[in-house]
């Protein structure tokens, strides 16, 4: 019931962003005097350098799959899920909680959901599953806040990193003011630093740390519609209850209707 | 007894600063000065991009109708709720709660009331009428604080953009500086950029997100009122015991004397 | 036991920093050059109408009075008013709690005390007291400091009208650069709303949001005060007891040694 | 066990960082073109005056004294304070608890541990002890917290000063541009006031405020070793067990041996 | 199993941002003109004397070695150290608690899993050590966090030292007008302190700092570790168990898997 999928805003929203400036580059003269090789070399590699210094290199190397998981986003419907887990209370109450072990298999692609029904079918009480799914959920939680903060870090270190930049660019144009003719190319390229390091915070950064923290936020509502279910389910409840239960946890306009 | 009304201080507030302001570029020069199209699209464009990326489609959507509800905001005024839920608690205790169902077709227009009525007439406790209401209050709440901080986020990603706008326009008067008299107007139009996402993000965004936010609460305040009053009259209690109830949520001046 | 007096701090602060103000622009030239309507407008109906647009219209009304009481503020001393409660226990544990009936008239300038008393005189039990009267505290408190974020609001507000206004004035100027003599003159204009926006925001608005806040502290207190020495009278506890429990909530240097 | 000294990181640090700054003006010029009697006046003054407006008089009045107490700290070793209390736990075990009576006159400089040991002697039971002194604890953290915020305030208050000031100073200048050789000079006079606000925020007030607040950190800590022995001896436990009770309280580095 | 090592994120993280930074000011002109002794100074000397007034110098003198743990860092896998107290657990259920004695001598480099075994070999009751294992932990926490304040608050003078020195070259430079051709060179080295404080406060101390945070958490998980499992065994609970209650404090990908 997840399927992976472009997230739509991210890439278009970041493209959208980016063709904007490009295009009043282009309009108002030439791409090219917005190209500095050194000025880049600063802001992006300067960047990573100084962000890389406030965490372990173990935490760094999760950054690509992080970013990755902005722009292919698992799309979860709360509604099937939801449903899913009240077919699964379904199935269990007419056949033992037994009969799930046949679902295995095509849960395989749900790493949280197949361990769940695997504890079901292990015979563990339905509080213990509970406190099983919950600690792992919030343990996944705060791995996901901690790996998001390293974007966030990087949001704000980017713009110190060009207004670096551009000091370097001033100093060196005010310290050798012979030909005035020269001022004005100088301190263009002083500026580029800041330019690179505005862009990169505010249309790249700091709004993927957002999409990032909206998106975990999704998947713990995901994983706690689970969670509820597997105890559920352990604990033999009615399939009806179940719906009740999980209609608490929902937004109004998801809610379950499937005995209706 | 709830009404949608234009939000005088959102309208006039908005129309009469933009009004300030543009009267002090008319005084002071031309309009056509103030005008420039690549400076509009990227702070306009450019911040509604940036802003899409930290939040999924769905909820961009609901934006239109959010704007809606502060120019066209709801007045409640809670005395007159308090009194209706008092009326509706006096009519229940004389002909029993059923007689409430030949009162459900007059509070269509109101999805919260009427669905509370509704609890009462199938019979459900109190208790459990409460905790439904509750958690509806609390879900709707929390949608709310999600779909404003889309404006707030909003509210801070224009003046940013206007600030990359004007480094470009400052790099490209800067890489060009052969004819001297050219140096204002460039700069005059790099500066519009900035002055845009001040506008945007000043005297537009954020104050929209402050009366959101506002209106938000009353809501919240307006429903637990409703919540309120249903539970106390399914638990069939006293009138004028929901009023002292209902008195201690409202503010002082807003008291309810239907008794005295 | 309360008297309104004018707040001295808040009004020699407010003058002496404005004649400091003045004082430094008339030693270094002309107060004329410091004057400019549309400034003016912006900054001061500009944060008005943009503040407005966060609030509803019935919030705004009180701000008058608002500012008011940080003027005229009611001077309250914690010591004659848990004194002036032990007496009144000690009249009730004599004469007995009806007996505070005859000093009522005497308490009219006193809402808040005139109603506390009030509860004791109809009988009401001591803990029912205690109830309504810390709901009826908490509601007030929540209440001005509502009100008060109307003043903290504007005091964000002031300096972005005022950096609007400055780019207005920037870019008129930079677009009709033909006559250099008019440079400095139009900069100069255009800076006079940056300057009345700092002006607005840290010599009147924040300052006075801070005063605001520190009264609604104080009145807090005093009103903790009245509601524990009205329900310690209910229960018709031992006036020594009352002494002993408004020590703690009182600050060390404003104990009372009524019985010493 | 405690003694007043002056607090050398206060003072050398304070005077260190002038020292510093004194010597870059004086080597690249002379001290005189860092004097201007209206800067000096509007950021001082200024500052003082519009703190004030956020505060009562009486409040006001304390600051001079908190300020002598970040000059001249209260040195107070925990492992000493501890060493006492449990020597008159020991003291108080062998002769009873009224044996401390004899040992009041020599803790006259104490005020809390006097109190706390006169408790004791009048024979207050050791909860009660607990609950006057946990209280009055908590009232002196809060009342020091808020006289902490005057300094906090003024640290903010005083950059915002300099930066009004240096607004007025360009508009002076920029309104009399006649005279191109007096730019110079005049906008240095401008800088001034922004200088002297940075100097006063940055080097003193800021610190300043957060000596004190570790101060006020510390000094709770040493209160709370004073009460947690207090009512110990008045429950007249095993001298043991109150250096058990303490070093729970006291940092790893500071436990107590006396018992080894 | 745990082992001191260089934090390679840390060294070469700091190492690479300055090499770009020289780099970049050797590609556009010379080193020398980026040195100034008095900038060097007020910058460096500047905030460690403003810094040193906030603390005490106990305090300060800590803050090489909270350098020296950021640079070399204690490499502890919790998986090796959950393994490490497994092994205990079942030498202390197979041979009784004593039989850990014989392993204090291996444990001495490590203080805190000595003194844990240490107070079981003692005798002590598994609920005494948690308490005062859980206690020690959140004392050493927050000395720690209390030590990284002092990072942090220097990260935030730098800055602030960079800009005040910046205004003393200004307003040095601004006073002695006479000579245009000196403008730039002055400028330049007025920048220069702005220079040194971003790259102090953005490039060293902020990641440093961020780092020192990061290391005290995972610290306090280690010492989690330890303490949980020094319960258990004095507990004498099954190792299995110990299992289970160390999986619920370790993240996912770091679960132990000893009796599998």
């Amino acid at each position: 019931m997840e399927r992976k999928a472009i997230d739509l805003t991210t890439v278009l929203g970041v493209i959208f962003a980016f063709a904007l400036i490009t295009g009043a580059i282009v309009t108002g003269g030439s791409l090219g005097s917005f190209f500095n090789l050194p000025s880049v070399l600063i802001v992006i590699l300067g960047t990573i350098a100084v962000t890389a210094v406030s965490f372990a290199g173990s935490e760094l190397k999760a950054t690509p799959s992080l970013i990755n998981k902005a722009v292919f986003r698992t799309i979860s419907d709360p509604v099937q899920i939801g449903t899913q887990m009240i077919e699964l209370s379904e199935l269990a109450r007419k056949n033992g909680p037994l009969a799930l072990e046949q679902r295995l298999p095509e849960l395989q692609g749900n790493r949280f959901l197949s361990k769940a029904v695997g504890l079901i079918v292990d015979g563990i009480p339905g509080d213990d599953i509970d406190q099983v799914l919950t600690s792992e959920i919030s343990a996944d939680h705060s791995r996901n806040k901690r790996a998001i903060s390293i974007i966030q870090r990087s949001a704000e270190v980017a713009p110190a990193m060009g207004l670096i930049g551009t000091l370097v660019g001033l100093v060196q144009m005010l310290a050798n003011l012979e030909d005035p003719s020269t001022i004005g190319p100088a301190m263009a390229v002083a500026l580029l630093t800041t330019f690179y390091g505005a862009v990169l915070g505010t249309m790249l950064l700091t709004p993927l740390a957002g999409k990032l923290d909206r998106n975990a936020n999704e998947e713990n509502l995901t994983k706690r519609i689970y969670a509820v279910g597997a105890a559920s389910i352990a604990r033999q409840e009615n399939p009806r209850r179940l719906e009740m239960l999980l209609n608490t946890i929902l937004p109004p306009e998801k809610r379950i209707n499937y005995f209706e």
